[in-house]
């Protein structure tokens, strides 16, 4: 079977017509994206390999899944409405079974956040996925309306959607360094292999949320990112925060557990900060996008980021997001 | 060194300021790009892998320059000015003396063409290579002005630009298949590693050529594409195709010249089609861009592709074009 035949079968739909913003898609050298007006594109590119992001053994179709939940991911955190994307793949072979696997479960979650593939390129290589997205977001006189991370403000509180730590925890689990009893793995494990991007709370949050970014990373790392951004600093209520691993029948110590929500990483959750003034809007923007949302901490205008307790009392301990290259 | 630390040092450079389109580049979760009022944007996505498109000696800065190559010639096809790209970059190891060699290719050429890094993703894995592009083309009233592969039409002349099937002979010489005198080797090496992309002909062509395409597997291979798109055949003068290998003091049979000429690929030369009223314009184009364009053929009602010497007799030989799943 050769490339092109490969590329046509699996990525090409042509009984589905371009619409909106999209002009040209797959099958010529370039695709051709004209944003409506008075709107920019929001991009984002995000690379997953075997081994590091998935494992060789991972389901193609829950792999699908998540290479585009990582991009509409980024989307969601910039409060971009998904239009578009490409997909360049290296595989090594040209196994059918695995390609239709894995389109079913990219196109499942594409169509469900009417999001079209444009184009993009295979190649035989070591497994690696790497997805471009496009996203619209509206532009006033007064500027963008992306959520951006630069713009958290002292006095803001610091806001996280839906639950923290569990893909670790299966992670965790799935590397053998951590024995979980059957029905928790499973719960953990779908927050691992399927999680949920947060496009309509991210779209709900224009105008409400000051900044916002995905947690990918792990929280603490993610929140340096905005406060670096941001130039502040801010506290966590640890006592808000640890509630938030939601996989149930573990024992856990308090500092594991913490750690977990602190520092696990993979989660795809949205962190954002809002002045105190719009708490009610927010708490409107979760109902309405049907996501949880928790109010973990505030914005602070001293640098650094402090760990307390519900009594405001320091909290120590070493919770390091993860780094590919550390 | 930390992920985040690396890609900061590489490939920030807060010290350009983004224009025009680019309303943000990188740092946030999304680039925002706005193109300018009456233009759409292109948009392609290349993956280069160790040991299929590349040498893993190969010099970093020269496949740096060639990663970028590679998408710059998509948007040249397509007629489109270059805006901007990201990055996606899975590495073995952070070795930052490949590092700073791969980005000073890469932005020397980026620089040359005004086209700004707005975002990517770095990770650990097997050495991969990840760019989408995204370039500017006008709108007007009657459509896009974007060169695309379906607009050839019966009678249109077949043009193509530079140099054809040197990137092979290189290719071969360094996988021990073939010998070649150094003066030559080196000569192709360049045209092998170092392409230079047809941007300046792409533009000059919009409103002049009626089809167009980059020959990246081969010009046989590519103009099946437009062949396709266009539901037409074409004729080749083997003749005038011959002579555009450009390496010298080379032993070559006239098959295995025009095998490499046809059959090569790697080339990132432009194919492309105009009526025959146009062919001054095209001669004017390519002087305007200091390009040299042939005329090799023309396009036929009749589907198929022929080819012919220079009395029009039929000229027979298996030239398959490369094909990465062949």
């Amino acid at each position: 079977m050769g490339e092109f035949d490969l590329i046509a079968r699996y990525f090409q739909r042509p009984q589905r017509p371009y619409t909106g913003a999209v002009r040209l898609g797959v099958g010529d050298d370039c695709a051709l994206l004209q944003p409506a007006p008075g709107t920019q594109l929001a991009i984002s590119s995000d690379m997953l390999v075997e081994g590091r992001h998935f494992f060789a053994d991972v389901d193609p179709a829950t792999l699908g899944h998540k290479a585009l939940t990582v991009n509409l991911s980024d989307l969601a955190a910039c409060g971009a409405r998904p239009l578009a994307f490409t997909l360049a793949l290296s595989l090594p072979q040209a196994d059918e079974a695995w390609l239709a696997a894995f389109a079913r479960g990219l196109f499942a979650l594409a169509d469900a956040h009417d999001c079209q593939l444009i184009g993009g390129d295979t190649t035989r290589g070591p497994l690696n996925i790497c997805i471009t997205i496009f996203g619209e977001v509206p532009v006033t006189e007064s500027g963008s309306r992306a959520l951006l991370r630069s713009g958290a403000r002292p006095g803001d509180e610091l806001w996280v959607s839906g639950t923290l730590g569990d893909a670790r925890l299966a992670l965790e689990a799935l590397q053998g360094r951590r024995q979980l009893p059957p029905a928790a793995l499973q719960a953990a494990r779908a927050r691992l292999e399927q999680p949920t991007p947060r496009v309509a709370l991210g779209l709900a949050l224009r105008g409400v949320a000051s900044a916002a970014l995905d947690v990918s990373d792990g929280l603490l790392g993610d929140l340096g990112h905005i406060l670096r951004a941001s130039a502040c600093g801010a506290r966590i209520d640890t006592a808000r925060a640890a509630p938030l691993l939601a996989t149930q029948g573990v024992a856990l110590g308090d500092n594991e557990r913490l750690s977990l929500v602190l520092a696990g990483g993979d989660d795809y959750e949205l962190l954002f900060t809002a002045p105190a003034s719009h708490a009610e809007a927010v708490v409107a923007a979760g109902l309405a996008s049907s996501t949880p949302v928790t109010r973990i901490g505030r914005i602070e205008a001293e640098p650094g980021l402090r760990l307390v307790d519900a009594a405001g009392r320091p909290v120590t301990g070493r919770y390091a997001s993860f780094d590919h290259f550390a």
